[in-house]
């Protein structure tokens, strides 16, 4: 290269800099310009007392983003990241305007409170918490033990070990006849907590959505929020029996729109939805190129068919699901994963990253847990007796009304009366009955709803919920 | 409110809506205009085989973006993640033209590798993994079995059990002198990784950036990555002795820089800065306004004074640690952060959404091994007589040079050979000497050095260590 040849690539590259310099300050000035406009919005909708969020406009306006990246050649996803945080932006300036600070009595807050009252030492019935209080099986705890003082203590593969995951595929084959799952497929995660995270991580970035059923487990919001993704929820109601009609699921999905969120048996209303109609919902999602992620954590608490992905994979799947509440297995913080090698593969990435690996000797637990078939089909059985005999009390309290749960561990009763608010009953109830349970906010817009968890023996149950009547009449 | 009232703020709304779709398109016109430069710019490096990245072309961009962010009175948080947005796209559209795969062996290839090799039934000398072979305490595995008999096998707080906090709080107060830890300061994570994982993430967000020495544990640079936060590196040399000037910290910060990662004893190379320079640099960090992220996970393994971060306190602090290796118990995914109580609080916030909690009878052994004491000491002896042997020895062979591990569990020497490579050698390493070790590119631009890790009895370090010599010779 000639000296001259160097000069004038260099005036080139300078040329071109400045340029890149120029557009990129335009950009940053038109962004002010945004906010300003969203600040006047804002000011006109304070003024006239609407509500900030409009999901149409936001639409309308991702239409048109998608069209101007395709009519000039840009990554969708670059346009869809780009308008998500303009959005956000945007809306904090007319929050900041409205101030409009909103806050919910979480079941985090709940427990919170009701740890500080225990404390104290007062004894409080608690069914706020999603955990059976069945034990978990003798044989796992001497196989987590017996791993231990074999010294299986050490750093192990990210994915699981080789034991637990063949006890999968055996375990998916039996209970599922379910046999392609293959060990690449397979993830051991730190509960199934973590397997939904990475799942959601996986399929939807910053700006993306996510269609998510309500009333549903608040942990898919939750990873959604973290992740920049917004969660497109459908809420159901007690008269249609907490179940959407595949119309309004086609509905909802946006160009946007990466994955839908299945979970039955549901968490919190314990509804089963028919297998006719989550295959109609799986084949929407599997026309608008969705994936399906299906947590099948309360699979074995399930008293009526229940439907599983395993049973007709969709295109696009992750299943997630845990040894939590089959085995009750809650405190030993394992769960797994399934889908295709290519997305267990990304998922593993996040698992590397954060964990490294589950606990060998808790892996070991697990693997023994698969083959403890026993104890899950009584912990099944004792669920069914609680959720026929709380139904049964459940019915005589006059101001409530309740669709009988079909699965899970947990009722979700709802107030007759329109105006009730649940979080506040909920705080009477711990302060005056000293029992605790979930206010019906922490599962979607449900004020009216609660949830009580079985966890807990019969006895308690019946004088809990005898108390909720007491405070109700 | 009249209906021409209505009316009118009804049509202001509208015209508000046009210009914020139209200022919205102009924007994602002006990013496919500056994507089309980046391609030009592309154009001419690849013609005249300048590198992609250029870093001070970058900071001069940055500085001109916060400096109209200042000038329109726009969230500088907010231009640095629209900037950053716009160089990583930048960037593709260049590697797409330049076409430039990058291949790393990472510590996890060779380890999948090695595994692979191990499965065939050959024995392999693993000096790969960083991770002391010294059994856990008799007395935690005492304590998670006792713990698991018992049935600590349920939920439990996020934070940590408060009997590991009290112990945590009364082992500081001891094994350094520190009396402010209080519980709402401390979290107990899943090992180390995730404590690390959860403070990158608290401190820096997308486009931000954060300060990491190298040669260093390359967790830090995968946590900001996949957060899409930037680490800037300064990479220090063995002539240097692994140590950057105070002036080089000073001169790396940028207007984005949020922290600055510190860890010594220092992995890979066994460093331990002084504690007058350490404290030099927490000076400039408390200068910029910078968190001090210290990682203290070897202290235990220090054969000069250490610095730590309890002695005094920087403005922003995050200390994270980890029962790993002091305790030799990587298989336990057991750790724990000390911050202020508001950081600890957002930490927790990531740890209770991806993870709910460490299993309580895990934290019950932690909470055990803190009492663990001669355990400690005698790892540490251990571990320095091996350093000492393995120094001797690593200093007979001509072709490397050491700078003598002042403590941690590793020796990191580098090839005089100026064109070495060191994945390369680590591979024939394997398959003709069967030995594994790191290659220097896991730790940063080291393409001459390579890690040994030191968790093996003194004979198979010696043999490994005979093993290298000869390959080399």
């Amino acid at each position: 290269m000639t000296r001259s040849d160097m000069e004038q690539a260099d005036s080139e590259l300078q040329d071109l800099r400045e340029e890149v310099a120029d557009t990129t300050k335009e950009i940053i000035k038109l962004v002010a310009r945004r906010i300003e406009l969203a600040k006047k919005i804002g000011q006109v909708k304070s003024r006239e007392a609407l509500p900030i969020d409009n999901e149409k406009v936001e639409d309308a306006l991702l239409e048109e983003v998608l069209r101007e990246c395709k009519r000039l050649g840009l990554d969708q996803q670059l346009g869809t990241k780009i308008l998500s945080t303009l959005l956000k932006e945007s809306k904090k300036a007319q929050r900041a305007r409205a101030g409009k600070p909103q806050l919910l009595i979480t079941p985090m807050v709940m427990m919170a409170k009701a740890t500080e009252i225990e404390k104290s030492g007062k004894k409080l019935i608690r069914l706020d918490v999603g955990e059976p209080d069945f034990r978990p099986p003798k044989a796992v705890l001497d196989a987590v033990s017996s791993a231990l003082y074999s010294y299986k203590t050490y750093y192990t593969v990210g994915r699981g070990i080789p034991e637990l995951l063949s006890a999968l595929k055996t375990y998916l084959a039996v209970r599922y006849d379910y046999r392609e799952a293959a060990e690449n497929q397979l993830m051991v995660t730190p509960g199934g907590r973590f397997a939904v995270y990475s799942a959601l991580a996986t399929v939807a970035a910053e700006g993306d959505s996510v269609v998510v059923i309500e009333p549903n487990w608040p942990a898919y919001k939750e990873g959604l929020e973290y992740i920049g993704a917004r969660a497109i929820t459908i809420p159901t109601t007690m008269d249609e029996e907490w179940e959407p009609s595949p119309e309004r699921v086609k509905e909802t999905i946006r160009p946007n729109t990466k994955a839908i969120v299945l979970s039955y048996p549901a968490n919190p209303t314990g509804k089963i939805m028919d297998k006719a109609r989550f295959r109609e919902i799986v084949e929407i999602a599997d026309d608008g190129g969705l994936t399906v992620i299906s947590d099948e954590i309360y699979n074995d608490y399930a008293y009526k068919p229940c439907p599983t992905i395993l049973e007709n994979l969709p295109k696009k799947y992750i299943l997630t699901s845990s040894f939590s509440k089959a085995w009750s297995m809650t405190g030993f913080r394992v769960g797994y994963s399934l889908a295709p090698a290519e997305t267990t593969a990304r998922m593993l990435k996040i698992l590397g990253l954060m964990i490294t690996c589950v606990p060998e000797f808790v892996q070991r637990g697990a693997a023994k847990a698969l083959e403890c078939v026993d104890e899950v089909s009584r912990n099944s059985k004792a669920m069914k007796e609680r959720i026929d005999a709380t139904t049964e009390e459940l019915e005589k309290i006059d101001a409530i009304e309740l669709v009988k749960p079909e699965g899970a561990i947990y009722a979700f009763p709802q107030a007759k009366d329109p105006h009730f608010d649940s979080a506040a009953f909920a705080m009477q109830l711990l302060e005056k009955k000293g029992v605790t349970i979930s206010p019906g906010t922490g599962f979607g817009d449900y004020p009216r709803c609660f949830r009580i968890s079985l966890g807990q023996p019969q006895e308690t149950l019946s004088a809990g919920v005898r108390k909720i009547g007491e405070l109700l009449s």
